[in-house]
């Protein structure tokens, strides 16, 4: 077998030797049987219903070959299914690679990509279990991440009620700034520029999902994945309520001055802006005085209502109130 | 909003609408909460394992744009990972779709494609969870289907012993004989054509799986999806045996004449051809008696043993015996 011709067999190999690493103990042992059989088997947790989620991460769409770091991919394509899993409280248990590679991409390429995938399944104790490969002259990766919630606990998008407070974790926009600063630079993309790093290494909010759950506070709850305009109506479509935000309380990147330095409105990234897997979620005014101001660092921040009303509108620093437009990450309109 | 700007809302709009056929009842209430949510909530059957797989169905790779029609390509989607389930004597039970479109495919040809995904969705009772879709060039296909088999009756590539004897399901090489004539005809596959039928529509063995179990009968089981010469040795590397073929006992193609006019022979065609989706297990001869020559209309036919030598061997007509050589589908050595 040459070099240039790794067959199936050989590349599932090396992905099933990254994936044996002692610190992710076979995620509780909820996977009876990993990689290499005609698929995996999972064991529920009695009382538990299991959660399913799978994206896309496509190289043109969702990244660029050329300009982020192949360990960033690795990282970003299970943490954004995590952030999924989280988005609902529940418990990251194992995910499933499909992985489409040209082969000149099996060696180094692949290697780097499988590092920062075994660091980010460490990270959520989220375990590999299976998958698919195949040859492409793209990079094509889509990962399913199974989760586990206790039975009826899990909080959805549609249990937003008119009064509500809206809360945000985090900072938004920040994924975004990241997003534009990788594509104006020349190359491959710096991995220590902070101004860069929630872009590539997305930490979605697991810890804080589980923790509304326990406490029963969420009535509602998403991840912003495509930007608060785009993502904010999901949520209200659901519950079918609407929302009044106000524009001076969502809090923007941690250096605005950086941001208008490279020409983006910070105000506009937090409304706008992709990618951040923050939690948006909806909590009675009479429980809000359970919620801490912030979350093992991260910052809870209201940053609105559910109003009855189904409309969507922003009050804006001038004290009028405007219409808020969809302009988030929508990739039947725009590519990356 | 234009034609050619149709929104990734709507886009999951129309797939939600088609998933909702009376005649799937919702995979025996098993899928708790389905499209619209951050992700799907699958409610476990106690003393039950859940079974995993991801298949990719790639344009250029495993079908062609012009050539299959998209009804075919929605069906065979999701049937390739239900035959996956069925290897594992599971039972089918949601699925989720990852699908990237282009826009000019969001018309009627998705309206197609789901058809056909919807006619095996109710054929396989297995029902759409959720997914995922994004715009693309070309045609890009991810599904995961999540089956249940009962806890620690799932059988795998490595229970086979020596001496067991090796049964096939149906006949092999007629999916492949398909893909040949597909490739060979002018246009677009005439769904008519009873020779390109097992290409385009295969049919999961699932019934027979689940019989298989039931009755404890197989040692270890697996799918022919790359053709028997290159998954048998995984059968084989997987229980740390060997095996002999006994090659003239291997069922060919029903009409092996139409075989040869195409200029095909259809021991090769046995032997090397991918897509059939046959069941390939192994059975005590103690219990094989217990086993009918057919199962619902379907050929169960002796082609074989496991040794205890590791040697994958054929018996030729001639009496010679030779090495098995895999010959067949591998997506890192060639393209369709």
């Amino acid at each position: 077998m040459s070099r240039k011709r790794q067959s199936e067999d050989s590349i599932l190999r090396k992905i099933a030797d990254s994936s044996r690493s002692p610190q992710v103990p076979r995620a509780g042992h909820s996977v009876a049987l990993g990689i290499g059989d005609d698929a995996a088997l999972f064991r529920p947790k009695p009382g538990h219903e299991t959660i399913l989620t799978c994206d896309w991460f496509l190289e043109g769409t969702h990244f660029l070959r050329e300009k982020h770091p192949p360990d960033a991919v690795g990282w970003k394509c299970l943490a954004r299914g995590v952030s999924d899993i989280a988005a609902m409280g529940g418990i990251p248990r194992c995910f499933l690679l499909s992985l489409a590679l040209p082969e000149t991409h099996t060696g180094r390429w692949l290697d780097l990509f499988l590092g920062g995938l075994q660091r980010a399944s460490r990270k959520f104790q989220c375990a590999l279990a299976g998958g698919d490969t195949t040859r492409r002259g793209e990079i094509l990766i889509n990962v399913t991440v199974v989760g586990e919630v206790k039975a009826g606990h899990a909080v959805l998008r549609s249990g937003a009620r008119a009064g509500d407070i809206l809360y945000v974790s985090g900072r938004l926009g920040e994924a975004e700034l990241g997003l534009r600063i990788v594509r104006q630079s020349e190359g491959a993309a710096s991995k220590k520029n902070p101004l860069t790093r929630k872009h590539l290494y997305p930490e979605p909010r697991v810890a804080l999902g589980q923790w509304l759950v326990k406490k029963g506070l969420a009535t509602a709850m998403m991840d912003l994945s495509d930007g608060l305009s785009s993502d904010l109506p999901r949520l209200c479509a659901a519950s079918a309520v609407g929302a009044l935000l106000e524009k001076v309380k969502i809090p923007q990147v941690l250096t605005p001055d950086d941001a208008l330095k490279h020409g983006h409105d910070p105000g506009q990234l937090a409304l706008h802006g992709g990618d951040d897997y923050e939690l948006l979620f909806t909590i009675p005014p009479r429980k809000a005085k359970l919620l801490p101001k912030s979350f093992r660092g991260v910052n809870l921040t209201a940053i609105g209502r559910i109003t009855r009303d189904r409309a969507l509108l922003v009050l804006e620093e001038n004290g009028h109130t405007r219409q808020l437009m969809p302009r988030g990450w929508d990739p039947f309109r725009e590519k990356l």
